[in-house]
């Protein structure tokens, strides 16, 4: 019973308790990020350094005794470690350990930042599965246009990139295809950092068509998205009219708007 | 009745009086700002300085005897006052006595500047209130998947930023994590300032694929806003039931979706 | 008759010389252009600058005669004289005859360059002209909302500029408030220059919130730019049942999808 | 029959062979463009140069055995020859020939460079084919529209470039009309490189006024866009008239709208 109790903490969120562990847990995981990034300015790690590994430990074993918890209250701990939030947690708490076996290597902080992914927790409630479903929705069902888009994308870049090499060399700062290639993301994306821009006259002409290009190739993945979008969320009443079989009842729908038949109660809203 | 008389004036503007109000009220805020930011120039400052002084003073008193009006007038003082723009309007007075009692002090500028948001007061026709409210509306029907999204982003910057840090190092502008973080919110939003970009091979190779997903990225929260914007704006009809008052009817509905009461023809409209 | 069918020839674009002669005007307005704006180039201008002068005074003697053939064959000379394309037709030939009378008026480039304006005249096609009628239509049924969402840009802008300026201050670039509410607005278009940009930590920080700001920011006029377009690209059709009164068919359609009855000719479809 | 079988491999993708085909192919294609791009790395090509030649050799041959079997296999020959994926492939065997006649010829990458197009082969599933198809007309539907669009975007890019050379002038950077114009591409297109930026107190101001133009002026393509697809997207209905075959109707249709024949249900919905 103690277990099932500490499971409900754990995993759930609709008890007060639930609930207050929750965001103890986001704040412990907030602050360790926090901790990782900041150590990295020189005079911070300076003055704080000795403090923040100390803490470190701290977090360390907190997420260690979280971790051990889970297992031991989940009722099928392999599929949870196997899980996409078991590796998760396990990654939390490795770098610490790992360092005490290999000391000192520095890649350990790109895992460490990963534990921000333990945040998409606090994303329980229904509201926010529904949203973030929804997201990943429109993107998966997009899937094939943004994959004519991106290699399309692709092979422009590179035939660009190739075009301007040629246009501007070395001596303008595009010293390679695969740098010439690097300058048509940059401003194919409207990024333009400046690093590397055209000198010449045709460089320049060239560079502006590009621009143009990229920005009308901009509107086609918002068009693609919004319209998933768009037909997903339309797509969230299920209700059926049991008397003239109308469907796409306006949310929320008590009788049907086309012959005033009541409807039954819409048990599997989707979002 | 002198007293109703001004409130219509002062609040309302549908009197021709009310919006020549109005419209005064209009040029001193902007002409008060303009001055606030004006006077920023060495140049200005050193040239218009005093006059500038001067007129702020004339200006707070315009807006503290329009401010003792608006509390004369209404009939719950308590209720403006600690009303949105019962508190903005304060702002707008508060800066220059602060001033006289506190000296110099150089952060109060930005409460000066704080005066364009009673701008928004112009709004008051019913075309700019419906506007805004359903941009609001949008916004607000749309926080869920909104949130998910930035933090999202937020993970993702952080990550992207560390990794960043790793590859470049400080000897390439990436002093410390925090600066790498910077860099990526840049580069993923494609402001793309160039203060900061990265100079290995490898990095510009990350770099690269970080645009194409901020590109992506960057469709999907036009994609919300639309669907959202979209969706309120074929919610505007405006029929009524007659026997439950429900409104926010499908269009072409012929039946109250609430009660199954035969809806009137619908005659109103709007936009 | 020599006149009427003259001014089938200039204002029309269903008969061949009539299309011929829209061809031949639009060579002659882009080579005009191109010439203005190339001859800005020093080495060219060295070069080709009398050659240049002598092209402009044939040009300019091109537009008079069609100024005058176009006064000579419309119906009301008076009426077109003040309308929209008889303005832009005369400030076609006036810079020319400016200059022998001012002499090196150098400003007189930018109404050489507005010749470009006449360019329009080719989309004399219904094709064309509903499409950009759609686009203007579509601008102008969201003026409320566009007006609402420029002025808390505006404000947005102003406030965020008078921020940075406080925090990062003439020592860092941001030297007045109008210069850091030109470094806010080149950072929410996600322009981003680089010739200001925040260098310290705290103000790098509120920068990188600016450019999130700015990026959500980003979708809301796309949003309703979409929504309007939409609205207006299904309002097209507008045939309605004589039989079952049903309207939204299909575009050229004939018979009503709900009940089979034969639809009467469409007449006035807008696009 | 060999031959028919051939032809099977190299040009359906539904057998086994025929898609191991496809996938070497795409191998194959890949790291021959990987190496046109790597070896104008100065460095690499001092050590790698002599390697990539010889590659280059074998890669030419193994697509001229292809092309030569494309010939050989497929029915009319000469319709192969002349079609746009048969000058595709011509061009990916040409400049290594051309080369050997030619002899150093740099111009020629590009052309390598371009063999990248016949990735898009690989595309030749159902779910792509009509991916990329819905693209292809969702832009092509748009035409009009976009044309309006990009003639506006030309004109207002010249005539601003034209009024910032006589605002900054040469002195700031605006050395020439066409760099000016370059200047407003490269800030419209919101990329910002940051090569030129103005300098002058009213210069900067205008700029801030083209940036929120180009700004508002972003929404309308990513519209035009977003309302074809969504348009083209609704429209997938594939209910064939039993009558007079007619396609497209409108959803949920129970009538053929060309000729009043009532339709059978729909049962196959694509995606």
């Amino acid at each position: 019973m103690m277990r099932e109790k500490l499971h409900e903490i754990i995993f759930e969120a609709d008890t007060k308790v639930g609930r207050l562990f929750d965001i103890i847990l986001l704040i412990v995981i907030l602050v360790s990020v926090l901790m990782v990034v900041l150590v990295s300015v020189e005079s911070i790690e300076a003055r704080w350094g000795y403090h923040v590994t100390i803490a470190e430990y701290i977090i360390t074993g907190i997420f260690t005794i979280e971790y051990g918890l889970r297992i031991y209250t989940v009722k099928k701990a392999r599929s949870y470690i196997f899980s996409y939030y078991g590796i998760v947690d396990l990654l939390a708490i490795l770098p610490t350990f790992l360092e005490l076996v290999l000391a000192g290597t520095h890649l350990l902080v790109v895992i460490r930042v990963l534990r921000l992914i333990r945040v998409f927790r606090i994303f329980k409630l229904t509201r926010y599965t529904s949203a973030s479903t929804l997201l990943a929705r429109a993107l998966w069902a997009s899937r094939a246009k943004i994959s004519v888009f991106l290699t399309a994308i692709f092979t422009l870049t590179i035939v660009i990139g190739t075009l301007m090499y040629l246009i501007e060399g070395p001596q303008n700062g595009f010293r390679s295809i695969p740098e010439s290639i690097y300058w048509s993301i940059v401003t194919m994306t409207t990024v333009g950092y400046g690093d590397i821009s055209p000198a010449t006259p045709f460089g320049k002409f060239v560079a502006g068509i590009v621009m143009i290009i990229g920005y009308a190739v901009l509107a086609v993945p918002t068009g693609i998205v919004s319209v998933e979008l768009s037909k997903l969320s339309n797509a969230k009443n299920t209700q059926v009219c049991p008397n003239c079989l109308t469907e796409q009842h306006e949310d929320g729908a008590k009788y049907c708007h086309e012959c005033g038949q009541k409807l039954n109660r819409n048990d599997n809203m989707i979002e």
